[in-house]
């Protein structure tokens, strides 16, 4: 007998028959003998509905008390649906409780609509197991110290699960989602993408944050901080497949190298579209230079992605980052107003129509010669290369974004993604 | 500067558009001085549409697990609707913030679906109304002593917004709903009924109970115990219109019988088509013959309205009592099964097709003969009395449902109700 903890996203839960499969798979698995704890989403589409009825009523000026009743509002779509489940389940015959996030509680700090879990007490659901129940816990949500509701930012649910999972030191923690696992990239650009049977723990977390949206990227940190592991698999797969096949089915995120594990060089290509590019050219090459740049970007809260500054020449360097394509108006005007004035710049040049393209491996630590590999790749099929940015497990570039599709192809290809990795 | 507690109905909070009137009067009244406490219902049909989909996913057998989860469910809506409505009163640039039942906290028993309020902390409340902040509060729930959600059942948030005003003692608790307050009867049946600007809390509760469904009547008992001054009003007047206007419109629900109260004997009709009556004829007349067949119908959670016994004759007595339509089938199969074999009963007889009909008014406490002006209105319309019941301050009877609208209308008439009361 394991404890699992199962998470399921809003399309999973999107409505009243689906919800049922969900109760049945979940009775299927406490059948077989688990201890089930179940952090589910939203009904698809009711998070949404919340907000649009917030932006509707919304100050022009957003403030700490209007995120604070955000909050408020959207954690009630997961409530309302962990109430469903417990229901579908006690039809079922199980016995099943859910709870809230405060309930729990799951206490965060006070960073509305994007709070972060400082620690979970497992007493009351623990309780719960032991005696027979099936727990439904809220994903998305926690509680501050002063009994406030906070949310975990979009995707939370996955970080709810992990958490979850981690405190109560859960066997695995099994995501349920729409697709059936990590591919080796998107399959609607590449049809011959291969679902990854696994995938380790930092290949996942730059897959993450390079753009793949199988899961939520702080997901993944708080599931390689405590060492969950971690599964992604289809809730469209009939509710009764044998367990066995359904508990190995999926891509399983790994800790351990053991040498059962693909060994591939490269495991995936991860691209990403939102990005906007920001040259300064001709920027005075001295101490303090980035920092006068950035810690004006970073004041505005823009996050900056990547960061590239060339060898200088006659004093003079040019400085180029991504931001969020979402904040790239803001800031340039900010870049031209406060920051350009002071370093009696040459030229400053934007472009949005950029996408960062990258390849992921933890083979690539080993390995010499697979970042030239890439640039050769994308060289034969004339795609010239803007920027480029490495570490330790990946290479990324950025060039036109016309070429997107393209560059994830020959790179699929060049380095063999749709063949099953040999040992 | 007073406090005074507003509470919304779910038609006043039925759309984004609703909910910013509504945050454009409650700002008014705060800018006119007042602390202001505000208890919004869920949005006209959320609570509906979420119980239906419970019904959906409902196990076959009800169960107290069942009962916390619809709780769990329900309570979602009214914490959707307060947290936008915090959101609307930010837009109009006041300071505002809004608290679920488990967090002012209002604790209530663990009566899930039809929860008692035991206490009200109003610490957390009064320290934001001392800071300037207009303070919403989720009506229809509260938190058991384990820290379970729990509802109040239907028309709870009436109970919510009064047992805020005794917490803390507010000068008035004002009841906005789609009715400009409470009438002599209803106006579909009468058009002639009319508006009372004060009616005695007595009153009020009598017709609450007799079927008046203006006010939920826990929230009149509430109201009553603490002596909180109610107001009945219409929140589809103009936000603008003049603070005193509004302030004296609507129907008051008074505790004191001052000299400008109105002195009508009959304040009112009420009338119910939800009985049901149940006649055993022919019952020993022996000690703890009610409580053979009143207890077996209490233990089946039936309740029982009015119980009418005959003067026996030859040691035998009829046996009368109506229960809520709902529950006739079965409390009649409950009495043939279990009550009706151990009395050796010649006869059991029901009729659905009933209605009670009551005049109400605290000057028949004064007045004779107000029964029997009551009585030969009726006969005069050949109207047939099958039960009579009486209190203090009502005479109720149960007629044939066919003649619900002439008994009503002619009574109406016989009392004068048309007419304003004269001192």
């Amino acid at each position: 007998m394991a404890l699992i903890v199962h998470k399921y996203g809003g399309t999973s839960m999107g409505s009243t028959e689906r919800i049922r499969n969900v109760a049945k798979r979940v009775a299927k698995w406490h059948r077989a003998g688990h201890q089930m704890v179940v952090v589910p989403s939203a009904m698809s589409g009711e998070t949404n509905r919340l907000l649009g009825l917030a932006k509707e009523l919304a100050p022009s000026k957003a403030s700490l008390s209007y995120e604070r009743e955000l909050d408020m509002l959207a954690s009630t779509g997961e409530q309302a649906s962990s109430a469903l489940l417990a229901i579908a389940l006690q039809a079922e015959g199980l016995q099943s409780v859910s709870y809230a996030g405060w309930q729990v509680p799951i206490r965060t700090n006070n960073a509305y609509t994007k709070a972060r879990i400082e620690s979970i007490d497992d007493a009351r659901v623990r309780a719960d197991l032991d005696a027979g129940k099936v727990v439904i816990v809220t994903g998305f949500q926690g509680m501050d110290d002063e009994g406030n509701i906070t949310t975990l930012g979009r995707g939370g649910s996955d970080t709810s699960a992990v958490a979850v999972a981690a405190a109560m030191k859960a066997q695995e923690c099994l995501i349920y989602t729409d697709v059936d696992g990590v591919y080796t990239t998107d399959p609607r650009v590449v049809p011959e993408a291969r679902r990854l049977k696994t995938v380790s723990f930092e290949e996942m977390l730059e897959m993450a944050s390079l753009g793949s949206k199988v899961l939520q990227i702080r997901s993944v940190e708080f599931a390689g901080k405590y060492r969950v592991p971690l599964r992604v698999l289809s809730s469209f797969t009939p509710w009764d497949i044998d367990i066995h096949a359904e508990a190995a089915s999926g891509t399983l995120i790994t800790f351990e190298e053991d040498e059962n594990m693909e060994q591939a060089i490269v495991s995936g290509i991860a691209f990403n579209r939102d990005e906007a590019k920001i040259a300064l050219r001709g920027v005075p090459d001295k101490p303090g230079i980035a920092y006068q740049i950035l810690g004006a970007v970073a004041q505005a809260n823009v996050d900056v992605d990547m960061i590239i500054q060339n060898i200088s020449k006659d004093g003079k360097t040019d400085f180029s980052f991504t931001v969020n394509r979402g904040d790239y108006a803001k800031t340039m005007d900010l870049l031209r107003a406060s920051v350009l004035p002071g370093l009696g710049l040459d030229d400053l040049v934007g472009d949005t129509k950029i996408c960062k393209v990258s390849i992921v491996g933890i083979g690539m630590r080993s390995h010499v010669g697979i970042a030239s590999k890439m640039f050769r790749a994308l060289s034969e099929e004339g795609i010239n290369i803007q920027m480029i940015s490495t570490s330790e497990i990946k290479t990324s570039v950025v060039i036109d974004e016309k070429y997107i599709e393209l560059a994830v192809r020959a790179l699929h290809k060049a380095f063999d993604l749709d063949q099953p990795a040999t040992a």
